[in-house]
């Protein structure tokens, strides 16, 4: 072997990264269907208002045109149940009388040609009475808010275990609470009491590939071709709304251009599954960027922590209440807030915890899962309030976090035991990179002040989700791998081909993993919350495991040897000792004439909390996140503008599966950090987005990484664990940077994202109330 | 349920029956792919030629194409082993330096259209010096015969069962033996010997869909979307030719417009997949009708057929010579002749049995597997040889037949024990409704004159062949099945969820059943020899136990009942005698958090035969097909023209499975003989063909049908088996027909088709030979 090839067996990539670089991936995207039609949503351009009229007779009127479709025509079609949600069924396909947000679907036009459908859809006539708007979570709990929907939707099938707590004629969607210990007793007990406000916006997913569907109906039997990362939950929402069996749905995912919880849940696919139906050809619909901006966000979130404390530095009580703002559909608001909860202790001991995370409509685009879930808003807070306590109690924010930081014997906020916990190292290996000392001084030069801050991050992976895998072993002795993860260029395909290869001693060109296809990839619940690796890695081992065990038995009958004296070895099986009495996979699949051996396993993640409290009733453990971030920021006095010279993530990994691709991972969801910290925001006016496309709406670039750009990936075999490291570096981003700011600067900004005008605010405000 | 819905569940026809007949499904041929190019080819216009030039510049030039690839270029193309063939490895994927027949392809144009490809295919200039050739399969056993592949071609790597008994500088592509018993010895006993020679033409399958492959190649990744029967062969084909592993090579095929043995084996895909390679671009061949002609044909035979009897009507001894015409590649030759050969006992008792069936290489286009595979051509002269024999010792032919009937106690031609054998009933019900009567006269009225005729075969259904299958039961309790089996029109797929739907109590709207995609399908041989329903309801019916064992466990455990007080009925697990005490399946999955319940099962037919004897050597008896036919025809004794007023077919199917389909699959078999019968030939003047499309070259319409056109299916469950119903009602009508012409004339044709020149020809030399 070459010294290349040894390092490309070493450190794979991705299996398909030269047919990415080069452009030759088929995404979602690129399928077409002979005959197809194409389909243009018309949108409200009201926050709130009832839909007075919809003249649609001119764009009836354009050659080409097939169909033309409003909420209310929707509405009376018989076999359609149209209102959708992964949680609440509270999404209407079209909507009906009301638009509830600045982008609400109302009518869609269906044409022989995408032009021809744009250009009709700009004929359709809306005319809309505006109703009263809300757009602040907090505001949205008032009185006087207008209320979105005054029944509370009915729950869909799935996600059964989320419990929702919603009240009519209320904009509360759901509200999670976690009770631990006794917090009034905390606080009673708390030396020193602190309370702080905190404020994260709406943010873009920005995949590069924007939403799209090509759906079929022939005879109730539907073809969808999506790039949603959740095939499964699709796969039901399109049973429950067209009241058909899971067999007569077959939705079909191929590689994914990004994803990051944007295509999480059913989004266009329902009502393009119905155009589909009711023209009796394919449909497709494929969102242009500015309908991203529409379509899902990031929650933005208001959070108000109190936090008790002896005056040693140790954690009493600490009793949160934060508002996501779910916008005017749920999604998967109604989950997201218990992670939002949940992360409210962060990584420490906290005997006392109350925590109440509310999702709450609003008159804004539906938010849903985004990269971080709940954890990024969360940590936004716990850890600028760590900070922030640091800097009044006069202790050194690093020792104050390692006093606190949770051990062996402790429990979580949900009242799990503490296993396999390394925040400790995390946090060392962070310090240690960005040179921590206590009560170092920001360095000042000029107009220029530099300064370092910290922080570290705990979260509980998704439980109770369940995956399941099977694996093909072919005549030539190589592997199929089925699966329902969804390659969305986070390499699942790669490390999932590595787990099974190396169970097998298979090299990993002898791998295929296929891609999704609900007629025949055995069930997964989703591709997100950072689970494939370990959960569909757990199933692939499960079913290469019958496969390992299959091949032992034949192979002992035909080499006449004792099973216990084989080993497997680079896709042979083997008698330890005797080298030349081996026969590999190929032979012996062929001498059994067995066509194939096949396997099936299955993974399911442990943990059920009570709905009351939040805390742990069943089958054991979790499985808990952790990262440490540590930034060196440059501030700019005069304009205000913030650089980060230097970032550094740690994460834990469990187990590296793939070294290249957990650190990519790593650094990218860094960056988004980045991005998040310094610029990223949806601006709103009245309802109106501002910064809809990507001229005005900043993503981070090369330019803006640092030019100190590393992490650390801690790696303890000894749990037997993996975890997901699709997420883990981006949460402790934006507070590091944030505590690195306020000790440059003095200026402590509690509202996401760090921007110049903020700093200057901040800075103009100490000049007078230093002023005597 | 109404009348209607009961008739659809008891007789469900085919699931997607509706979609069919309203022009909806998608078929291989409506496969698009975006940035496809098209490929056309250049066929030899001679049937033997060394190729002398080539000139391309003038394709080359049109502004459009993107390649053009002759054989000499490909042979030199680094990665190629440029044969193929599911046997021997001797077609190349464009001829190098010989044109071995009149079609032969030598040369390729790719193009952004099909129209530019088409037209610069016709600028490809070629320069052909003719060779000496050979069409007629006995011509080319002669020492003067051009031979055309000198050295014998290498074996691939599939079909290790066929050992190829070939010469080098002979004609003979392979040569297979039956001896059974001391056939010298048992002449010599005999008190009279016949002998006869049969002949049979080539013909055309003539599917509506013809072939077609649309490839991609990217990366050394494949993916070949093709209308073959044979998936996994291409698949193995496609990586001997490439010199890929397995998982590099993704073959899909959806439903086929029709299969009939002409899209088993590799054809086009070998080039088609270069083609994608060498363009970088996703590339689309579909033949012409004109080119179907040349791409594949049935076996033409001569068969030589020598008894001995005793007086009273007994068989003692049967020597056959069979050449079988396989044209100038060998496709599916070498094993096709091994049917030929055990078809030579038909289902009668002849203790001393020899067979010598010859595959032999000619200048015409591939032979290949047809309908009836190597058993419509020996039944064709073992049923008229035994009409002729009955004739000549004045013993009436369905007498003869009962006289030598093979019996429990026996064994067939290959010496396996004779069981489930019930060719008994299956004449009688033939004699039946026909209305046969031992020295029935002809029935004449002016110039017309009626009479009917008999015959029965049998033969062994492919031995050796594995399928595999899974199945997942979702978490709604519907169910799919994964499956390797192609639908091609023969209502497999419908068969496979009669069958599944049986065993779990699941209503076929229930179930859904896959297409072939071979990375995620179970491994199955080949939908071809009328064994699918037989050998992958095997499998799935092991696939589906599976879950049928895990449902009960779940079910005792989720119930609190005794596993042995449970059952499944209509989608539910209950408590026997308890009705309330029930979950169904979806509910039982959801209980358990399993994602869903996944089986795989597998079924492996038996039978191995001794090369040099063809008599069986292991792991039991194989299965065995038998089929009757009964025909009364009126022959026009001044135009020749025969109708067929009435035919019986009669077939035993083991168990029905879907009696819709076996009916569909029967009359379409006989239709199948009909033509083959009445008119069907491949005609040929000098290796050229003179009617090579579906003008001259007639199919039966249902005008052809006969008014008295029916069947019986007999059923037997005790043998538990399963028998394909593909093949079996079509070997029959030929000979049968060929019988009753006979009878009625006194005119013996012994090369189809029966045409109204042969009969003409017939009479008139009665007429001579009556003459003093």
């Amino acid at each position: 072997m070459t010294m290349a090839a040894v390092e490309t067996e070493r450190r794979p990539g991705m299996l398909d990264a030269n047919a990415r670089v080069t452009g030759r991936v088929a995404y979602a995207i690129d399928t077409r269907l002979p005959g197809m039609l194409h389909a243009k949503l018309i949108r409200s351009r009201s926050p709130h208002a009832r839909i007075e009229r919809i003249d649609v007779a001119a764009a009836r009127a354009v050659p080409g045109v097939r169909l033309v479709l409003t909420g209310a025509e929707l509405a009376r079609l018989p076999g359609v149940d149209p209102r959708f949600g992964p949680v609440l069924r509270d999404q209407p396909l079209l909507a009906e009388e009301v638009v509830r947000f600045v982008g609400d679907p109302l009518a869609a036009v269906v044409a022989d040609d995408p032009d021809v459908a744009a250009y009709a859809a700009t004929l359709v006539e809306v005319d809309l009475a505006d109703l009263p708007a809300v757009f602040d979570p907090v505001e949205a709990l008032s009185p006087d808010a207008p209320v979105l929907h005054p029944a509370p939707a009915r729950k869909s099938g799935m996600f059964r275990d989320v419990v929702v707590h919603n009240t009519a004629n209320t904009n509360i969607c759901n509200h999670f609470r976690i009770r631990k210990g006794d917090v009034a007793a905390g606080f009673l007990e708390s030396d020193v009491i602190f309370e702080d406000e905190f404020r994260s916006p709406a943010v873009q997913h920005v995949p590069l590939e924007t939403h799209v569907c090509l759906a079929t109906w022939v005879d109730d039997q539907i073809v969808c071709h999506s790039n949603t990362q959740t095939p499964f939950v699709l796969r039901a929402q399109l049973a429950e709304v067209f009241g058909l069996p899971l067999t007569r749905i077959r939705v079909i995912v191929p590689t994914l251009g990004g994803g990051y919880g944007a295509k999480c849940y059913p989004k266009i696919e329902p009502l393009v599954v119905l155009l589909a139906r009711l023209t009796g050809r394919p449909v497709r619909l494929q969102l242009t960027r500015e309908e991203e901006f529409v379509t899902i966000t990031k929650h933005a979130m208001v959070m108000r922590m109190k936090t008790g404390l002896r005056h040693n530095g140790t954690f009493v009580a600490r009793e949160t209440t934060g508002w996501f703002n779910t916008g005017a559909y749920a999604d998967i608001g109604p989950r997201l807030i218990m992670y939002g909860a949940i992360g409210t202790s962060g990584p420490y001991r906290i005997p006392n915890l109350s925590a109440d995370t509310y999702a709450m409509y609003t008159n804004m685009p539906p938010a849903g899962a985004f990269r971080g879930y709940g954890i990024s808003q969360a940590g936004w807070a716990t850890e600028s309030h760590l900070d922030m306590i640091a800097e009044r109690m006069r202790i050194d924010p690093l020792d104050l976090r390692r006093r606190n930081l949770l051990v062996e014997g402790d429990t979580f906020s949900t009242g799990e035991a503490v296993n396999n916990m390394h925040v400790d190292e995390l946090l060392d290996s962070c310090a240690d990179a960005i040179g921590w000392q206590a009560e170092e001084e920001p360095i000042r030069m000029g107009r220029v002040v530099r300064a370092k801050g910290l922080s570290l991050i705990a979260w509980r992976a998704l439980p109770l989700a369940v995956s399941t895998a099977a694996a093909k072993l072919n005549e030539d002795g190589t592997l199929n791998l089925l699966t329902g993860s969804v390659e969305m260029g986070q390499g699942v395909q790669t490390a999932l081909a590595i787990l099974a290869g190396e169970r097998l001693d298979l090299p990993l060109d002898q791998i295929s993993v296929s891609c999704v296809d609900t007629d025949v990839s055995p069930y997964d619940q989703q591709t997100s919350a950072s689970r494939s690796t370990y959960a569909m890695g757990g199933a692939i081992l499960g079913a290469v495991e019958q496969i390992r065990d299959r091949l032992l038995d034949l192979a002992a009958e035909q080499l006449e040897a004792k099973r216990d004296d084989l080993e497997l070895v680079d896709g042979a099986a083997r008698v330890v000792g005797v080298p030349d009495r081996q026969l590999t996979y190929g032979e012996i699949v062929r001498a059994a004439r067995a066509g194939n051996l096949f396997g099936n396993g299955r993974h399911r993640a442990a943990g059920a909390l009570d709905p009351e409290t939040g805390q742990t009733i069943a089958d054991g453990p979790g499985h808990w996140h952790q990262a440490a971030g540590a930034a060196e920021v440059e501030v700019d006095l005069d304009t205000g503008r913030i650089r980060v010279l230097r970032y550094h993530g740690s994460v834990f990994a469990g187990r590296i599966v793939n070294p290249v691709q957990a650190e990519l991972q790593t650094e990218g969801g860094i960056t988004f950090g980045l991005g998040q910290a310094l610029f990223e925001e949806m601006i709103y006016d009245g309802g109106q987005l501002q910064n809809g496309n990507l001229g005005d709406y900043m993503i981070p670039s090369v330019l803006d990484l640092p030019d100190g750009f590393d992490h650390t990936i801690v790696e303890h075999l000894e749990g037997g664990e993996i975890h997901g490291l699709g997420e883990n570096s981006l949460p402790p981003v934006m507070p590091a940077i944030a505590n690195a700011v306020f000790r440059a600067t003095g200026v402590r900004i509690t509202d996401l994202p760090l921007t110049p005008e903020k700093v200057l605010r901040g800075l103009r405000a100490q000049v007078q109330s230093s002023k005597p």
